[in-house]
């Protein structure tokens, strides 16, 4: 099958979600300076998920950039991802309404992890799907970025219990690292 | 006419349906573990609705792909089909809030039956559109899971009056018999 | 400019309204057959907004198959006609909240009627940028269907003030002759 | 890489931060005369930031009408002017909620003006990848439209604080002298 379908409704949901979270952005209350600083926590949070959004969007984009046809199986890969990211949302609600407690931080972490093992299974199917000699396998390496990055989140997700402020600057260390494209693909596409 | 814009609308449809059931799980009030566990429910829900709206996504692009062109007539089986399945997230959101009680959850198997025989319909009316002997045609064949699972639909809301909790099951388990894309169709593209 | 992102725009935009009318049905606070019934007079009201809706996009689809290009003009005015439409869903829940009293079900149709005027002023704009000799301009004749459904609607409006009920059976009517899709642009696409 | 992905995620943004904007419109409580005027202003914030979107998707179709190619710096400034396009609604939504007081209606002023400063980073990786030859380059000139219009943000944002409704009617002036689609892209794309 052609990969077109499965591009459009990825930026879709993908779309969707980033978007879905200015939802929780309300408008204050008070119409001063103090409700404009009343938004700061939530809006800054808001940042931070639209990075990671943004960044898988952007990496899905450099990804399907190198293969052509997508099975079955890189269907439901790809979905199973979308499911993952679909709860970033309700996770980055949680964690500002409860004002960064230790749980909901942790949470956060949790789905974050869950996103980089899906991730992780779509880009092997991918790989699984187009052979050991293709340009995708080279692009991808043996991936110690993706890896680092799955134990940064276990490692987020442990320590917000200890301090939640050190767990979401963990958070926020990885989405920088994560900003810059992949360079193995940009590479990779010529 | 091309199938360019009703493959682009439905992917917008069901991206956006898939997302807004995102929206029934609240974050919790409570920022506790018993909070967590009180959104499991939601949580599970949310996956069942989850699952059934992307195999529906999943076979659009499968019995899509086996068709060049579309006429008038597929374009309004196509939005009965859409309307059906924008009816999912309401469906889910009635049975979780009752917590499980009978009539939401038989209606919940109502809307899945109905779904199933709007398929049906856009099925019907592609095979009608390019003729007995067109690579669709063969790939439906005489579609016994297809009728099978409106059976088995039907069964689930009746007994829904008796256990909720066994039709449930019944919703789960034609989840997963559907989860795996429909070899029917993945073997004619080829 | 080609018209690929004139037609996924307004693809985008007409997909959203159409199911962010769902949200307007609120799973019944009972669990009993009385709340489902309760969720009737909303449920009709969306399926005749999901059908006008639909009708637009099903039109929208037909008339832009008959030219290639679109200028900074037909941009417009298409941005005009999906500002009417956004306001479909607004004016269906006003209608309907009201439990349908005279001013709701008015502006419900004044909404209709000014949708019908955008409508036609994007034909027209169509037409005088593809000249007197299009095929486009041939297709769309003298129009007597869409300048008649002006004026039902404007009746609509006004009858609303008497009889609600009437009110919407006139909109229903409407909606079932628009159903068909426009011969007059079928036969011209071949 | 090509463009068809950053087009049709831009759309779906854009797309949906426009008709989200529509919740904020609730249908009134009463349904009388009064309830209807009593939505003209949050109908009118509606219709100026309905414009402001349009006016972005318009000019973005222009824009990359000129190039065909786009690298990683082009992809993460279109996701930056996004995120600012995405507070649009937000702000919207508390302007016409604090009944247009000082602070909201000069915290709009700020956000048009990051959605321009956006605007003109994604314009300039554009034409810093394109080359000072490109038809892009010419197309855009010295930009001193783009630059005045930043500076009236920031002139409506200050005088907010002084009188908030010429503050919006500096940003209403503005919406209107950018509805017309630009020329320079027009021509440039024949």
């Amino acid at each position: 099958m052609g990969k077109g379908r499965l591009e459009a409704f990825s930026d879709g949901v993908i779309a969707i979600l980033i978007t879905i979270m200015v939802f929780n952005l309300k408008a204050p209350q008070m119409h001063t300076w103090d409700g404009l600083m009343a938004m700061m926590p939530g809006t800054l949070t808001y940042v931070l998920s639209f990075v990671y959004l943004a960044i898988y969007w952007n990496n899905h984009h450099h990804l399907l950039q190198l293969t052509q046809r997508v099975n079955g199986g890189v269907l439901w890969a790809n979905l199973h991802l979308l499911f993952w990211l679909s709860l970033i949302p309700v996770a980055t609600a949680w964690m500002h309404e409860s004002e960064f407690v230790d749980l909901p931080v942790a949470i956060y972490g949790v789905v974050l992890f869950c996103c980089s093992v899906a991730w992780w299974i779509l880009q092997s199917t991918l790989v699984a799907q187009d052979g050991a000699q293709s340009r995708l396998r080279e692009a991808v390496g043996i991936d110690i970025k993706g890896k680092a990055s799955m134990m940064a989140y276990l490692f987020g997700t442990l320590v917000a219990f200890a301090s939640p402020w050190f767990a979401i600057a963990v958070y926020s260390v990885l989405a920088v690292v994560w900003l810059v494209p992949d360079q193995r693909f940009e590479r990779a596409v010529v």
